[in-house]
C-alpha cells in the first residue's frame, strides 16, 4: 500500500467512527432536545423558550386550584403542571439539590367544561367526576443563578410570560421579589421550591 | 514525517474526535434515559419497566377524580398522570399519529391531606384551594402493537401494575379486553387514546 492510500484508508476510517458515533448522537438528541440554556435579551428580559421545548422536559408535579373553588378566579388559574429542564432534573437525582442555573417552568391550562359544568368547576367524564384539562392559559419560569442573582433570596429569580391563552408573551421581564420569592420562601418546603407538592422530586431524591 | 509518525498523528486524531463525539452523546443520552422497549417474561406478563424510567418521559396531561366527588372511591384514584415514550413522542409530533410500539404510562397519587381536608377533598394551600398531589397509589401501561397484539381493538393492550402504594407489582397480566379497552373504545378521542384530555398532544399534533 503506497503512503497515500495508507492516508485514505486511514482518514476513511476514522470519517466512518465519527459519522456512526453522530448518528448515534442524533437518535438520543432527537428523543429530547435536553439542554435549555435560559437566554435573554439586551434589556435583561427572558426569552420565551423555542418551539414548547418545555414540554420535552421531566414533569414534576400538578395541581389544581379551581376558580369555582377560589371566588371565581384563582390565583393561578387553574391546572398548574410543573417541569424541570433535564439537567437539573439530573443533578438532583444525583444530589437531591437544585443545582446553578436550575430552570423550573409552570404551564397553566383551564379546567375543561366545553359543554357546560358542575357548580364546583368540575365535570363528569367517563373516568369519574373530576377536575380535566381545557385550553392553555398561562407559561412562567423560575430560574436558581448565584452567577444572575446574588441578591435574590436563595438566589431564584421569577418570570411570567403571562396568564392568558397561546400565544404567551416573547419575552418576560424579572417579577419583583415581594411578587413570587416572598410566598416561595415561606411556604416552599425545600430551596424555595413546593417540592411538598411534587411527588416525583420527593421519589427522587437520594436518601 | 516519517510514515510512522504520521500513522500515528491520524490515528491520535481519530481517537480524539470518536471521544469528543461520545462525550457529547453521553451528555445528551444521560439527560434521558430515551429508548424503552417494554420486557415481557416467558408468561407473557409485563414487566415493570426499571428505576420508574417513566418519570423521565414526556407528559401529556394530568387529571383528578377525588375519592370524595365520586361517591368515596374513584375508579382511578385520584390523580392521573399520563406519559408517553419518548420516541413514540417525536413520532407523534411528526405524523400526529400513535406509532406501532407506541407506550403509554399512567401513574396515579391520592390527593394531600396530610392536616385534614375539606368535605370535597380539596385542601387549603397557599396559592389557593384545590387539589394538590399526595402519595403515589397506582400504575399501568397501555402499549399498541399490531405484531404483540394483532386482536385487540386498535392493537392496544392494557396492563396495571396495582392500584396502590409503592412498590407496585412487578409484572402485570394482559387486562381483559372489555376491562380496558371497550371504554376507551367508545370514549377516547383519537385512536383509543383520550386526547381531548391530554393538551401536549392536541398542540403537538400537526395542523
Amino acid at each position: 500500500m503506497r503512503r497515500t492510500e495508507l492516508i485514505l484508508t486511514i482518514a476513511g476510517f476514522c470519517l466512518m467512527t465519527a459519522t456512526a458515533s453522530s448518528i448515534w448522537s442524533v437518535q438520543h438528541a432527537t428523543a429530547q432536545d435536553s439542554i435549555y440554556m435560559p437566554q435573554h435579551n439586551t434589556k435583561g428580559e427572558l426569552i420565551l423558550p423555542k418551539n414548547h421545548s418545555w414540554r420535552d422536559w421531566p414533569y414534576v408535579g400538578s395541581m389544581v386550584t379551581p376558580n369555582a373553588l377560589n371566588g371565581g378566579e384563582a390565583p393561578f388559574p387553574e391546572h398548574h403542571v410543573t417541569y424541570i429542564d433535564p439537567v437539573s432534573w439530573q443533578h438532583y437525582k444525583k444530589t437531591g439539590k437544585f443545582r446553578e442555573g436550575t430552570v423550573i417552568a409552570k404551564e397553566l391550562t383551564r379546567v375543561r367544561a366545553p359543554d357546560g359544568a358542575n357548580k364546583d368547576g368540575s365535570t363528569d367524564e367517563v373516568s369519574g367526576t373530576g377536575y380535566f384539562m381545557g385550553e392553555y392559559s398561562g407559561f412562567e419560569i423560575t430560574i436558581k443563578s448565584k452567577k444572575l442573582y446574588p441578591k435574590e433570596p436563595g438566589n431564584w429569580a421569577y418570570y411570567s410570560f403571562g396568564h392568558k391563552p397561546e400565544p404567551y408573551n416573547a419575552v418576560a421581564k424579572k417579577q419583583p421579589t415581594e411578587a413570587c420569592a416572598a410566598c416561595h420562601q415561606a411556604s416552599a418546603a425545600e430551596d424555595m421550591v413546593f417540592t411538598q407538592f411534587y411527588p416525583v422530586l420527593r421519589a427522587a431524591k437520594p436518601k
